[in-house]
């Protein structure tokens, strides 16, 4: 029997009521395959939290983190109770950080039954690597002055190991899949940081001549999402590039509320993270509405990572079958529960047993 | 007879064939009204100037711009010829900082007979307000080290007077349109300068009352520009954001070949410049498709500045319906060349007459 730990951390609004439902989702797997088991530990961590505790989580939370598998994220804010800088850096982004998840993973394809925006949207399937430690999310950086000379300085900061490690993840990929490899930058504009990102590019892609590559800035790349996402396989981004092309990714996908991620651990030193790219959505707590696709899909992922390939991609055929078959959330155009769409994939999960 | 003087530099690629169409143009309105007179000059500043001078304009480059009504510019850079961040740091950037254009203003709405990627692009009409001399497109960072422990810095800096600035145009527009303001951020990430742009943003709201706000993080924002476009009327971001905004803004209308922008000096010391968003697409030059609709709506951003609001909207007037009556060059679908489209545009203005 193979037992995997996942520390669940369903955190803020929504996240309370997709985690529980993909966690089924798991359990229903696991029974399926009779060779594994989910141990699930429960963290309460989020911005309620704060507000008792004035900080996100104990002063022992990494370490009682630090021994699982694998976390199991919901989502995290809620600016009514607490800044949006206070509540993700005390807690998402402290995860990432130090649980030194390095690379974040955030596919984006064409998903049956879910329309798309776009007119035609052909057949994309891409997938976005997110370099998720340093670049633009920096803490190093403050203000001077009150009053009208005010001045706010943040500093980027880019590592040649930081942007190596990103690119060699994203070849990695591509080389299981399209061989294609396009690299998001802006060094037309950001004169220090974005041309060093194209010369460790230039170095990186060196190391791989069968994957083929291209380099657009992002303004021109985000575009290129909309007129033409099938050109695609992977991108490689900065912390910064890479988060706004990925919610770019979910919003051609047609809902925020399907696209998941995985913030991995490269060196096995630490657990990795599994969480979908939606927030909290505060507006339709409590309605029993939030879509469950983005945390379930999120579970394939989590499941790949655990070496579960084929169970992973069982999952998403499934997933796929039930969006195809109509089962979708309002966020969709649909009036299914998350109950309803979550019941209906544990039950096409059983009829495969 | 009011006579204005425009500075014209073609700059590189297509630049050189959209930049004569719309001076034809501008000419044709110029006789129609009676009353006004256009003095181009041209300067043949761009990379190809570059590899003859070592510099991308002469010394004394800025000294003869600097008593220009306008300046009317096509497009700057050809990597094949000299780095993007020389040749766009060396004139257009330049320009920009210089005669202290410290707004740039970028449309993007449907227009008749251009179809929109999306599939119910619906009536959206939204205007970007750029921040354009601050933020992240600093000359200030730098590099340390070669090899594996080479690290890059680039600084963001944001002033309280740039910032404000930027918001005050950003409200002052609104006032005269659908009076809504949202705002560009991602505080949720950017822990310094983004908190600070949000503390601006409330201070500069409370001066306009009857304007209503919100914020939104860069993220989730151009996703929205995917889905809800039509919900949004003015918004006001950094300078990368709303580089990114506009270049999307483009993407939904259906080609970054349409879309105008304004780069406004507001202190009336330097000339403002007007230049289309898109780029000197090397792979179309000299095959006569260039699209000339984005530059000629520059022209109209141009005479509006210029006072000539009127003739501005009946030059958009103009172009919708030309385009609305199926004149597209190839990249809106079309099989129509640049001097086709620009001579239909000045038949049906000299048909007005
Ligand atoms: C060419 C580049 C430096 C420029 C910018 O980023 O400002 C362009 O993308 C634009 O939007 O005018
Ligand atoms: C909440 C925010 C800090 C976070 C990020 O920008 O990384 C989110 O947008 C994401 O993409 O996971």
């Amino acid at each position: 029997m193979k037992k995997l730990t996942v520390a669940n951390i369903p955190g803020d609004g929504i996240g309370r009521e997709v985690v529980p439902a993909a966690t089924e989702v798991l359990n229903t797997i696991a029974a399926i395959h009779g060779g594994l088991k989910f141990e699930f530990t429960n963290f309460p961590w989020s911005c309620e939290y704060y507000l008792e505790h004035n900080q996100m989580m104990p002063d022992d939370g990494m370490e009682r983190l630090k021994d699982f598998d694998g976390i199991f994220l919901g989502a995290v804010g809620n600016i009514k109770l607490v800044p949006d800088h206070v509540s993700l850096w005390g807690l998402l982004i402290k995860i990432r950080r130090e649980f030194e998840q390095v690379i974040n993973i955030r596919p984006a394809k064409v998903i049956k039954g879910v329309t798309s925006p776009l007119t035609n949207p052909r057949d994309f399937d891409l997938i976005i690597v997110r370099e998720n430690s340093e670049g633009e999310y920096s803490e190093i950086g403050g203000r001077i002055y009150r009053g009208e000379d005010e001045l706010a300085i943040q500093n980027a900061v880019f590592s040649r190991k930081g942007t190596e490690r990103a690119m060699q993840h994203a070849f990695h990929l591509a080389s299981r899949r399209k061989k294609r490899v396009t690299s998001a930058t802006k060094s037309n504009g950001i004169t220090y940081s974005m041309p060093f990102w194209d010369s460790v590019f230039q170095d990186v892609a060196k190391e791989y001549p069968e994957i083929s590559t291209d380099s657009q800035h992002i303004d021109a790349l985000s575009a290129f999402f909309v007129t033409h996402p099938e050109k695609f396989d992977v991108i490689v981004a900065s912390n910064l590039f890479g988060d706004i092309l990925s919610d770019l990714g979910a919003g051609i996908m047609g809902s925020v509320g399907i696209a998941p991620s995985a913030n991995i651990n490269v060196n096995g030193k630490y657990p990795s993270m599994f969480e979908p790219v939606h927030g909290s959505a505060p507006d339709i707590v409590g309605r029993g509405v939030a879509n469950p696709i983005g945390q379930i899909w999120t579970a394939k992922m989590m499941l790949d990572h655990f070496g579960e390939e084929e169970l992973g991609n069982t999952l998403l055929e499934v997933i796929e079958s039930v969006t195809g078959a109509g089962f979708l959330t309002p966020d969709l155009g649909g009036n299914h529960s998350t109950k309803e769409i979550t019941d209906e994939i544990i039950s096409r999960l059983k009829e495969l047993d």
